[in-house]
Parts: structure tokens; sequence; C-alpha cells
């Protein structure tokens, strides 16, 4: 197109296979960073490039992990981490949204998806089997199964939860209800009626 | 913070100065990369690399222009434009949107931003000098300024406007007006007050 450098076009092509990342968006990130000083757009080519090679996979639980050292991500090398209680999710985004919250003292498993046909994702395609390895290692009390709240995520949990019957390995999932701080309005019918369901007793006596 | 891998944080500190990309898109952005081929990875980190090498101002008009040829970007080197014809507008991306449409045939001078004290930024700035003197150059019969619409945009173009005064050229500035394809009832006040003030005449006779 006749007032598009190539070089932006080049960009633009690559930028809007990110997620959330639209032509529009792409278009304003490329003369962003064309009007940028070199050292700063270098630093992000840099920042971006490094991490193939700077990442790897933690060998117990599957999360992100800074390659080169013992293999393991920042949250199986903690020594004050409880390895009793294992939280299951889809992805390591899952997982640093939990850490942040800063409440969760277990550790992780990260099954790298959810089951979906659609897709053509089945179990063999998750870390199912390396998650039952670690239940068989005899540490594990309880496993909370926090795949996310859609479809392919409830089945995923379903179909773990099957797996550890008879093990005595205590297996729970995170309620699902009305968003804190959220108004009951605007809170979608499907959250209201699980709400509902999970209600709890209120003591007043 | 624990989970969160170096490389992983390095990246979202780089993409959250990008415009449109907050903390939520940022860290979005890094997992998918961290998910991602390495080739697709380093394609991505090779093009934005380029681009302070790959790009350059064009001599003539201030455009975007790929670096190591003509120093003239792809519009002023096309023989079909109309160079007595010359859009002003402030930035690069602004003339990426008009040549999108496809309908303007002369040629641009991009100012480099907008008159704005409160951010510090005199005529002395822009490419107004430049402006003037391709002027003075005698070839052109039309400067359409269009600077943006907003306070900034409006007083630049009133100032260009000014120091053209006898010079014998024609100045004028896009219609300001509803959108095409918008309702009434969602246009601004401003917009629509516009609108009115410059009512066109409907031949009915």
């Amino acid at each position: 197109m006749a007032g598009f450098p190539a070089p932006i076009e080049a960009l633009i092509e690559r930028l809007v296979r990110l997620p959330g990342i639209g032509r529009r968006s792409a278009a304003r990130i490329a003369f962003h960073l064309a009007r940028r000083a070199p050292d700063e757009v270098h630093a992000l080519a840099q920042a971006i490039g490094a991490l193939p090679e700077a990442l790897t996979t933690c060998a117990v639980c599957g999360n992100l992990a800074p390659a080169g050292g013992t293999a393991r991500c920042p949250v199986c090398d903690d020594p004050r981490r409880d390895r009793a209680v294992v939280c299951v999710v889809e992805q390591a985004d899952n997982l640093a949204a939990i850490e942040r919250t800063g409440a969760f003292r277990g550790v992780y498993h990260v099954l790298g998806g959810a089951i979906s046909p659609l897709r053509g994702i089945g179990p063999e395609h998750l870390r199912i089997d390396a998650l039952l390895a670690r239940l068989r290692g005899g540490e594990i009390r309880e496993v909370i199964l926090a795949t996310n709240p859609t479809v392919e995520g409830e089945a995923t949990a379903l179909y773990v939860a099957r797996l550890t019957a008879g093990s005595g390995v205590r297996v729970t999932r995170p309620a699902t209800g009305l968003p804190v701080g959220g108004e009951l309005d605007y809170v979608d019918q499907a959250t209201l009626c699980r709400a509902f369901e999970g209600r709890r007793d209120v003591p007043n006596s």
C-alpha cells in the first residue's frame, strides 16, 4: 500500500498474530515504534527474542521455568511451599493469576490446556499422566482442580477427578459464584444460578 | 513475584510502554509468546529490531521512508501523485489513514506533531519551516490542513494558515461533521454542533 513502508507492513503482519491485537492496534504500535529511539526499540526486540532460550518447562509441574538452572520453576524451587496441596491449572498464565493473589501456599500442576474434542485436544495431549505419577508419589493430600469455569475446563476437571477415584486424595474445585465487588444486575445467568446452588449458611444464632 | 520467571517479567515491563497495552494485555502477550515456536518468536523480535535501521524520514515530506534508497517515501516517489496539492498531517500514522481511503491523489507534509504549550511543543519543534520552504517553490496550489480535530490540531491548523497569508495558495481544512453510518444519538455534542454549522444545501428544484 502506498505510504506504508515495507518494514512497517512486515511488523504489522507479525503483531496481528498476538492475542488481543487487531490490525488497528498493530498499526498504532508499529508507528509508535517507528518514532521511538533505536535503543528502546532494540530493547523490546531483545526481550522478545530472548524468550525461547530463556525459558524452559518445569520438570515437576510444567510451569515456565528459567532455562539453564535446576529446571524447576520458582514455585517448585521454594522450600516453603506445601507440597501436599497441588493446584491443577490449564496454562502457566492461570498459575500466575493465582500467584498474584498470594493466598495459595501449595504447589501447581500445569496441564498445558483443556480437553476439547472440537479443537482436537484429547487427554493424551495434556500432562495428565505426569499428574497421576505425582499422585502415586504418596505425598499429595489434596488436588484443587482450578481449570477454567468453561465447558472445556469443567470437562477436564471431571475427567481428572474420575482418574483419581480410589486414590484417597481429596479432590476439590474452586467455588463458582458472584464476583466480589460486582453487582447482581451485571452477573450472567449461569453464574447467578451457580451462586444460588452453592449458597452457604450464615450463622445467626 | 513467585511464579513469574524473570524473562517474562522483563518482557512485560517493555510491552506496557506500547500504546494501548496495559499490564494485563502485556502478560497475556508474554505468556502467549512463551508458548509459541522459537522461530515465530524470533521473527517478531527481528521485525521489531530491524525497524530503526530500516526506516528513515522522507527528505521531502517527513513521512516514513525505507532507509538506504532515494530517502523519499513511496508517496513522494510516485510520479502519478499531484504535487500541486499538499495535505498537512501531524504524524505518519495520519497519512497512512488517509492513504487507506485511496481517495487522495496529492502529496503530504508531516509536521511531526501539533502545537501544544502544555506539552512544551512550540511551532519551532514542528516541520513548519520546511512546509513554508515547499510553498515558496511555487508549484503548490492548495494546502489541506488535515491536523486532528482536537484543540491542539485546530490551533496548529490556524497557525499554519496564518503563515500562508498572502501566498496566493488556497488553504482548506477537511469538513467536521457526522460520521458516515453513525447514529445521531451517539454523536457527541461538539460534533453535532459543527455538523449543523457546516450544513449544506440539498438541491430540490
